[in-house]
């Protein structure tokens, strides 16, 4: 998968759009190589699944994704919401996660703020946080 | 509550710790009017408390913590694991709300990621996101 770069430098919320579907696209092909280039691989990295703590820097969120992507189950879904704000070099989306029921599964929301930072020219996940919506509220 | 302030305009991590701190002293003591200073109160702010879906605006989520701070619950938590991350004038803390059971309910912990703007020479919320930790991670 090619990460999108910012054409002449253009910072923008395009940009950070792309990053984000970039990101859902590694995830529903549960492709690590291609994960593991949209991540910032400092110490600042931080990671939190629906219902896991705080993983923090890029060996233990590499490792939890292999988890997810080994795991037998295939997540697909459909993103929508997504929402981008933007300031000097750091960006954040929020969006809901619509995951598709596999038969296994029932299917169900998971709203996620993601939170990038411009690394070299490109957008880069600084932080991933991902928890399930309830029906009651 | 006095609303910490840059010194100088000194940006650096303790101040967005101090803010970061504040929040959860209005959230612990439910003060609705503290926790209005410390909230950006632009279009762009979002907060995803546990199991709820995203709320967007200052309007949606003054009435969600209006709802918190008067369901006749009061949250008690001891705040861990935090660490800030700083770019430019946009700061995320990520932290763990360790719950205190009230004998009504069983306590807990949740993750979170709180990202913060500067605004005016002070650090705002402009995305607090919350996910309980599930035991078996």
């Amino acid at each position: 998968m090619e990460w999108p770069r910012q054409p002449g430098g253009i910072i923008d919320a395009a940009t950070v759009l792309a990053a984000n579907r970039a990101f859902y696209a590694a995830f529903e092909a549960r492709d690590l190589d291609a994960m593991s280039d949209l991540w910032d691989r400092s110490e600042r990295a931080v990671c939190t699944h629906p219902g896991w703590p705080v993983l923090r820097g890029w060996p233990a969120i590499s490792a939890s994704w292999f988890t997810l992507f080994t795991n037998g189950q295939h997540l697909q879904f459909i993103v929508t919401d997504e929402v981008v704000a933007l300031e000097g070099t750091v960006a954040w989306v929020t969006c809901v996660e619509n995951l598709l029921g596999d038969g296994a599964g029932p299917g169900g929301s998971v709203a996620a703020l993601n939170v990038f930072a411009l690394v070299d020219g490109a957008w880069r996940v600084v932080a991933h946080h991902g928890s399930p919506i309830l029906a009651r509220h």
